[in-house]
């Protein structure tokens, strides 16, 4: 569905800037200015004219796109943005625009008002923003003002991580104790009918709502309910003197389904029936990131099992095993994160993760993981954390923290978030998901997504810590970070990205400013020329 | 003023916590919650009564702590504030509290309800944040929300950065060209009235406003309405092939006064009267920072000058003599950055620099300079970018920068930035800014200061940029960052900024979270003990 009304919005989303925004000289030499760019878009003769008041937008008939048909049309006719810098172009003598026919933008190349020419397509079909609500809570209006976001830059999926060991949020009518006894409050859970609304305002804006609920591991929500499933519940995740390896969490809260216990299995049955009927995307992530081998062997069955020649690894296998093909069954792909595979301590063999029915999302090492993946056959999504994670170099979230206890001069180490540094928006443009890989593996990369963990993140700081960083990805994946000549469009994207966080503010969307207005004023002279030396 | 009424500021907001807040355990034993924590505090039988509806505030008569006595109130009565962790102790059977009398507070030990004794003083009398509002424009109404931010922290000057080489927004009835064609626009302008509201804000709330008219460097922006008395106006700030030291600016836009051209010091000494009849602040923030030889050495009387073999630093020498004592005699002392004393090319004798009258504000290396300045007998602000820089580590704002153009792999650098990484709270409230002082060095420092400078901030990011961080450094300069045994307050500070942090978004500060909420509610859980390894 995401698909099928994407077509529309790039159209749509360039006539809006043709009539209201500040072009700015293209690789063509015509005025534009629109992000993403598009494929290609030519204006032969630069001219403007006025849109009717009786403006209207013809569409075929279909709910989603009748309500996209006609937000767009209100965002002409009412927002009267006034861009940071005039347009060169004049108005002309042209009657005013009076109709829309959506049909049109099927023709090759489709023919617009005004002589406008476009023909547009993307790089990749799955461009995502994952947001975690289970370490701090997001209200449903919040989430809503995200997928707002998402839609004006195309970006179509949102990745909803919806639990964690934080918290369990989400009210399921077959296990209503999870977020009774694991939610941080009445007021901070999402109802059946909050789903429905972020689901049905997702198709309407061309993004698909794909949900998490991650497991086995950071499970300890579960345990306010369910204890008898939950290894190593509320134990002190990093015990003086234990090294890395024999924390039992990788941050707290403490705890990991049980593979050994039936009860497990009748839990999480219950919670992928319940969400999948709640979420209609193809797409459902079963998570399976980062098990720690110490939880699971403070458990007397498990350490049992272990006595008796047992490997971890086994046990996620066994775990796997009885709830893969379950979701399967009810038609949908897998996504897990990369560490069900790759992961050095515990891990499954491919052979239990058929390619057909599992995508994997890669977020360690940068390109060398995505080539291992693709390597092993899988259709792979990146959200490499040294270019998207969108919530390092913000500090580290543990108290009592001896780093910070140095003289001047230590160095603090990036800003101290095991991620470090702060992502800034060049780093994500810059980035090419498939750099190092062959054409052949190349076509297994479904796309990017940018992520926002929230250990140092909720409602008062989710806009400006996903923009405009995310709009940076959604033209990479797009129509790439690269001109006609092959050139980085630095210095034109800085103008155009600064034009779009203006114009996202203006929409209630509160993005970080990129530059001092005075650059976009002075076009050019704000740029470098010579190569700085890295710093 | 801001000292005159600190003292009930401090009383007053022991009084607010102890009725709304939630009480941690302090090193004493008793459960208090307070930021910054006072010298000592200390609740023999803890226990709560309620407020009277009819409570009253007595205020020795002042029209600003009337003013404070009233807001305080309605607070009081009004706030209804939820702890995040509900308050361990029980309401007891005391009558509620019928009035508070501020004169009690010059008791010794001050003698509170419920027997609270407090005995407080900041370590410290200068606790700032400094604002640029000219590479991007703040309404009055972002000044007054930091300034009652501000004033939660008993941080007691605002250092306004008002004017720089991007835009001129301050309206002078001496000079009203300077704003009418300097400024961003109109509706971006400060005008007399404005200036007036900030300021009585300011003395309702215990905050002074220190103002910053920036010169004789970054000054672009004088060049719209005077390009006469302006140098190397509207040229690219740095040529291809130029080395650092061969920019025409620090970064974009050019331009200097010249301190050769008589006009210069007419307008100078309008905008000086002016700008002290607007700001009865006994501080006047005369900048002097980062002149750049190759804008001076660019005009043509200059290069007369030098090759009469004169120099750069005689020709700030010219500047300063021909303005400070015109400021002085106005009964201001002035602050400068350090530039003027310490600047390796361009920068005057201590002569020049009377130490009764100068306060010099150190922002390079760290304690090195803090150090020499003191040596050279001069108070001191502390506002070391390596601590105390808010706008750190969001990447470079120049356009065209091709340190982004790399394969992955490649460091960049902390965050791009000049003076990356992000500084963290942690890194902030670890900072001690008489580090490697003697005593009596120690005593010339005055305090320290947060700075932001808007390369990459605006009104739509100015509240997650400056909070939390700016509480953790007024707690170091108010009572210091370590508790009576004299370790480090970490966890037990983590615990109380946290609940902090959620007061201040309740009162639509829109301040970082620092850790999951789950933190809070398990006391201790997020904490570490073991040294982490620096990263």
């Amino acid at each position: 569905m995401g698909n099928g009304i994407r077509i529309p919005f790039s159209f749509l989303l360039i006539l809006v800037l043709f009539f209201h925004s500040t072009p700015q000289i293209s690789a063509t030499g015509y005025p534009i200015n629109v992000w993403p760019k598009p494929t290609t878009f030519s204006w032969p003769e630069p001219r403007i004219t006025l849109l009717s008041p009786n403006f209207t937008i013809f569409s075929p008939s279909n709910p989603y796109l009748n309500q996209v048909a006609k937000r767009y049309r209100n965002q002409f006719i009412n927002e009267h943005y006034h861009p940071l810098v005039d347009p060169p172009v004049n108005l002309t003598g042209l009657p005013p625009l009076r109709s829309l026919d959506i049909k049109l933008i099927y023709g090759n190349p489709p023919r617009l008002a005004c002589e406008l020419y476009i023909h547009d397509e993307p790089l990749f079909p799955y461009r995502g923003v994952m947001l975690d609500t289970s370490r701090n809570f997001y209200g449903v209006t919040d989430l809503l003002r995200l997928i707002k976001a998402m839609s004006m830059y195309k970006l179509n999926v949102l990745h909803w991580h919806i639990t964690d060991s934080h918290s369990f949020p989400l009210v399921l009518p077959s296990e209503p104790e999870l977020a009774k006894k694991g939610a941080y409050g009445e007021e901070m859970m999402y109802t059946p009918e909050d789903i429905t609304k972020v689901v049905e305002f997702g198709m309407e804006h061309g993004v698909r709502i794909m949900p998490e609920i991650d497991r086995p591991g950071h499970t300890a929500s579960w345990a306010e309910a369910y204890p008898d499933i939950v290894t190593c519940t509320n134990m002190f995740w990093w015990p003086a003197g234990a090294d890395l390896f024999n924390r039992l969490a990788h941050e707290p809260a403490t705890g990991q389904l049980n593979p050994l216990t039936m009860n497990t299995y009748k839990v999480v049955k219950n919670v992928i029936k319940d969400v999948v009927s709640m979420f209609p995307d193809s797409f459902y992530h079963g998570g399976a990131d980062e098990i720690t081998p110490n939880c699971w062997k403070s458990n007397k069955t498990i350490q049992y099992f272990l006595a008796k020649n047992g490997t971890l690894s086994q046990l996620l296998e066994m775990f796997v095993n009885s709830t893969l093909p379950y979701i399967i069954n009810q038609n949908r792909t897998v996504v897990y994160w990369e560490d069900v595979l790759l992961d050095p301590n515990v891990s499954v063999a491919a052979s239990v993760l058929p390619q057909k029915n599992v995508i994997l999302k890669t977020w360690n090492n940068g390109p060398n993981n995505t080539k291992k993946l693709v390597e092993a056959g899988y259709r792979v999504i990146v959200s490499s954390a040294e270019f998207y994670y969108l919530d390092c170099g913000h500090g580290g979230w543990a108290g009592n923290d001896s780093r910070y206890n140095q003289p001047p001069g230590t160095n603090l180490g990036n800003g101290s978030s095991w991620c470090a540094p702060f992502k800034t928006w060049q780093t994500i443009y810059n980035y090419d998901i498939t750099y190092g890989l062959h054409i052949e593996e190349a076509k297994l990369v479904l796309g990017g997504e940018v992520v926002l963990w929230s250990k140092q993140a909720d409602p008062a700081v989710m806009d400006p810590r996903i923009w405009p960083r995310a709009s940076a990805m959604a033209e990479t994946l797009w129509s790439g970070n690269r001109d006609s000549t092959g050139m980085k469009r630095y210095a034109e994207a800085t103008d155009r990205l600064n034009e779009w966080r203006n114009r996202m503010v203006t929409r209630g969307i509160g993005a970080e400013p990129i530059q001092p207005l005075w650059c976009i004023r002075n076009p050019g002279m704000c740029n470098t020329i010579q190569p700085f030396k890295l710093s």
